[in-house]
């Protein structure tokens, strides 16, 4: 009997075009896909007729498919079908718990692949023309969650408001006014942030301030997840190529030769 | 007169198919492409007949195109043609030096965009069963340069050090020594480190070890750039797979469920 294979795939931040060549071959041979709540679901439409297409996230008002509940539902399917496609948002091993996923496939016998995605962490704040790292105001980023298993912040946010790091929180909505607490006792009042709500796709909002007024901000402009907050002197870059971009909208290109 | 739109294009870690339709759909419609040594020379195949592919990386014991040139470059065929792509390794906005091209193409009046790429920093540990994040291991992870502008060590190592984040450092091959000290010295002696060479490409080699010992098992390896350094206690999660796999590897699926 042949072993079952489990792939790992990334479905990337939300722009269905934003999924990788490896990811669509995977989605166009699967014979089951089990897909959650920030994968685009026009992704589907890769998948052969045949294919059972399982949601397994979470809807507004409805009970969501708990982790233990997936873990269950491939080990099942694998019984009967040789390839399971868990189709995750962005990339399956940025906060999306997929080692618990790769644990039970491992358990059972089955093969398991990851194939990565477009991280929302990294995509987001690109679409935006606000880089991670850039020259001479950023050497690194931070990808930090704002929910750790325990429901604690993340003692990482200390350091990371020390750092000169780009910090981007994933999942940091509900603990907005304590991030920028943290930020602010910590000396960086002033520091611009950026939310952007629905990055990559048609409903993207996005709200930009410091560290001591964008709560605020959000609030009046009913920011929430899913949103990724970026913390950075690098969001000033994005606000001067915009800014030279309005300007020079209307210079035709052979001017700028005279 | 339409203006020349400037598409900074990331052209993901190595493996061919790891780059994002829409990226795909960019190098199909460019008249001009500008590509690095990073990015996957077949990707070329996928655009016009006419199109013009000018290489702008470093190749070893030859003269490499400076920031300056491709500015340049970018500004001259921009004069004639409406479609640039500058295909760079991995994603445009990690240590990819696209704001310099964006401030150059936007101050020529030139459209700037930019699509993001699969970062080697996430998905070559990815591809080798490294989870980044992983609950209860690591809440967090950092992306960090071994090389900043001014030549020098980024301090902020200094607090990734001290954090749970998973440390991922680009480019840091000729400091290994000098960063495995820093971790050293901030009490990280135990935790494995992995190094990553070539990732996701059919000359892929790794090296997994310890902050203490890492740096004379690479040497002896003859690890070298292009390579990816991961730090943290999730490398011992990669262990716990392959281990599992190669137990199960001969146990059928059914096996599992007696």
């Amino acid at each position: 009997m042949q072993k079952a294979l489990l792939s790992l795939v990334g479905a990337g931040p939300g722009d269905i075009e934003l999924i990788t060549i490896k990811a669509v071959k995977a989605i166009r041979t699967a014979d089951v896909i089990l897909y959650d709540a920030l994968a685009n679901p026009g992704l589907l439409n890769y998948a052969r007729p045949t294919c059972i297409k399982q949601f397994v996230g979470k809807k507004a008002g409805c009970h969501a498919t708990s982790q233990k509940e997936i873990n269950t539902l491939i080990i099942e399917f694998a019984q009967s079908y040789a390839r399971i496609v868990r189709l995750k948002g962005g990339d399956p091993f940025v906060f999306g718990r997929s080692q618990e996923e790769i644990d039970t496939a491992t358990a059972a016998g089955m093969e398991v692949e990851v194939i990565p995605g477009i991280s929302s962490a990294l995509a987001v704040p690109a679409m935006q023309m606000i880089p991670l790292t850039c020259r001479g105001i950023s050497d690194s980023f931070w990808v930090v969650s704002g929910t750790t298993a325990s429901g604690e912040i993340s003692k990482d946010l200390f350091l990371a408001a020390q750092s000169s790091a780009t910090v981007v929180i994933l999942m940091g909505m509900r603990r907005l006014k304590t991030i920028m607490d943290i930020f602010s006792l910590l000396g960086r009042a002033e520091t611009p942030v950026a939310i952007i709500q629905n990055g990559t796709t048609a409903e993207e909002k996005i709200v930009i301030g410091t560290v001591k007024d964008v709560y605020l901000k959000a609030n009046a402009a009913n920011m929430s997840n899913p949103a990724i907050i970026v913390i950075g002197e690098v969001i000033h870059v994005r606000g001067i190529t915009k800014l030279k971009q309005k300007l020079l909208a209307h210079t035709p290109l052979t001017a700028v030769f005279k």
